[in-house]
């Protein structure tokens, strides 16, 4: 164990090749395994790109250096100076002949859960030792699409023109109506956490910023334990003015359209890794009318009345209906927030929609009432106290245009990218009803 | 006032030249001030990308729309479908003939705080009124700087091998200590919010990811009241494995210095806009050690002993002498947190370093503690309880490498950018023990 390392990472397991032939490298990572045949001793060290095979005759690496190989264990941490060896029949065409060796950090043993183990543990323990569960390269594969998926979701939106903008977590009222929030004792008052960013981001089309966007954390208190719900999750935010839903659905397709194709592109070896069938979307998505989402489930068997949301059993027939992406618009107003804009001609249903992907909801948006009167008035149709709305109310008194918007759920939208059935295996350290640690 | 608006922009107001003489085109923005003069009307539109002068003449433009444009109010929403004038007395070169007008939002009046007003209103005014405040274009040139800031820090991290990565923000424990934390009551338990994602992003240095960014809130229930602390604010944080505190160091220039960079090339506009110098700093920043502030502190008259922090009247004096950007290092362990590597040599004085901004700390980093046992001897060392610890410390046993990291205030990097006094100016809804609407 060292204390100040002697070198510093050359290559990545991914970056050696045979051409290289000859050349003087630094590893560093994991002992992934080893194994001592008699007088050769083969080790594969574990970086983030992938592995390498270090391979250690005790005729030439030499006594003492052998000796120091042999006492290695599994996820021991170990820097090796080596030189390629071209070599067909090693994995990737090449092994590393170890000259020199640093162990840096050892693992205790017997380890909690063993990232080279090929059958994985259940849930429940990988999420307990979720650090050696993220050894694992199907785990990691996720948190890199994942992060590849924000990238590509920012520049999409920068190319839009939006700008990035940082809203508060912490809100001195109950607001929006519906979700659950968790209160924060904050110095001698009582305050809340945010459950997402919706009034601050339509406050802010009466700034003229125009088009703003937000990544950010959102808490909810639901008691619900499902495999598509957390308490603490990442939304992706936007709200454009001078819009109308529209314009916020062409948005919503460009922005997940694009994350696909970088996806596609940037991350090959993680989809290989995971093993998945990646297809890439059309660029322009399916769009059903609530009307006729219902009937869908209707004629599957599912019964639901006009007005009523989607159940999950609804979701389900649907979804099993459409193919990948699709959009469901008109929805009754009744069942959406009191900021949604009514239809101009038929008030009973509004400019919402929803992205789902087969028969999971991963985004949601509408155009929003900009006028004051109207937008009082829903307030108090929900059964809600505009006194409770001041600041927001405000904006809507001074110039407010026309806007729309929408949340786009970067964990699910992971589970998507990634083709995972629990929302857990695509956040790194998941908060639910239960569980509150590491 | 509309419910759908008839037209889209076609233009913002910059992005109209002289040479368009002759187009047609579809602005949209508020009216920043109107002066009729008998038979002529001149209205000034504003949009986010500056303002544009709409000349209307009664003869050219008939009665109706005259009238129609004449009843116009300041702050108005509205949409001009118009011909370019180009017009060498106009402001830019070219003036906008209407042809069409489209009242899209009424502003109720007076107004609570005046946007085209010179003289700003007091903080506390502007912060209650914050949508108003945002329309003023040195407001905004601030957030928009703000947002390249951000967009350049992600492009540095990304070209240097870091992955983006969400950590929870409600945790279990009180952590870290020093700093308070602000309670959560989460179900039957109670929980609290995350002051920083040190520990999570050291934990992830267990798992092979190797190097990992967040940008995400931070929450701190500190009492102070200064001009440069909020109780909510963004932190930039990265950790990086297989890496020591001058690693870390090497990386935070980078950062700081592209950021730089990039607002200088891509916010001209704004920059001229806030009236303010704008330089780059060098490529690499001045290194002093804490021993050598001191000394600059002592010799200014400003008394401070060897193991004490800084105090404010310290920094100011050190702010003083030094130019710019620069590090201080070498710090005394006594009085950085349980995870700094303390010196081979001297285990008196550690690997933390801080970068300041003359006056003003901007990032606080370290080579972390890496080696199991030398933590738990840390954590009892400052009074703590190592049993508080406990999913953290399972992720030293079994293969921890060596790392280091920091964290830059995205608040205060863009009191630096933008040049600032109060970082309430920074920030778009400021939290502090006074403030938490709107």
């Amino acid at each position: 164990m060292v204390n100040k390392m002697k070198w510093r990472r050359t290559h990545y397991s991914a970056d050696i090749k045979p051409e290289m032939d000859g050349q003087e490298v630094i590893i560093m990572g994991w002992v992934h395994s080893i194994r001592a045949l008699g007088k050769i001793i083969f080790v594969i060290l574990r970086d983030r790109e992938g592995t390498v095979q270090i391979v250690a005759p005790k005729q030439k690496v030499g006594d003492e250096l052998f000796s120091q190989i042999k006492k290695l264990g599994a996820e021991d941490v170990i820097a090796v100076k080596g030189k390629v060896i071209a070599n067909e029949k090693a994995p990737n065409g090449f092994e590393i002949l170890p000259l020199e060796l640093e162990v840096i950090n050892t693992a205790k043993r017997p380890l909690p859960l063993d990232p080279a183990e090929k059958v994985p543990a259940e849930l429940d323990t990988r999420l307990e030792n979720r650090f050696l569960d993220l050894r694992r390269p199907k785990v990691q594969a996720i948190f890199k699409i994942r992060s590849e998926m924000l990238k590509s979701v920012r520049n999409t939106l920068y190319n839009e023109g939006f700008i990035e903008v940082n809203t508060p977590k912490l809100v001195a009222s109950c607001t929006e109506g519906g979700t659950e929030l968790f209160p924060i004792s904050y110095f001698e008052r009582e305050a809340f956490l945010g459950q997402s960013p919706q009034l601050y981001k339509q406050m802010l089309m009466a700034t003229g910023l125009d088009r703003v966007f937000e990544i950010a954390p959102i808490f909810r208190a639901e008691e619900h334990n499902t495999r598509r719900h957390l308490n603490e999750a990442t939304s992706i935010d936007i709200e454009m003015a001078f819009a109308d839903d529209k314009d916020a659905m062409d948005i919503l397709e460009k922005v997940v359209y694009n994350a696909f194709v970088d996806v596609y592109e940037n991350r090959k070896k993680e989809i290989e890794t995971l093993g998945i069938e990646f297809e890439l979307p059309p660029e322009k998505f399916d769009r059903i009318t609530y009307d006729e989402a219902i009937d869908i489930a209707n004629a599957k068997g599912v019964e639901i009345s006009w007005g009523e949301d989607l159940s999950r059993e609804a979701e389900k027939a649907i979804g099993e209906e459409m193919e990948g992406l699709y959009f469901i618009t008109d929805w009754p107003s009744e069942i959406r927030p009191f900021y949604t804009m009514p239809d101009e001609k038929n008030p009973n249903i509004c400019k919402a929609f929803d992205l789902m992907y087969k028969d999971l909801e991963i985004s949601s948006g509408a155009q929003r009432i900009h006028l004051y009167d109207l937008l009082v008035e829903n307030i108090k149709k929900k059964g809600l106290n505009p006194d409770g709305f001041t600041y927001y109310l405000e904006a809507f008194k001074y110039g407010m245009p026309p806007h729309a918007g929408w949340g786009l759920g970067a964990d699910r939208f992971t589970m998507v990218l990634t083709q995972q059935e629990n929302i857990r295996e695509c956040v790194l350290f998941p908060r639910d009803r239960q569980r509150l640690t590491p």
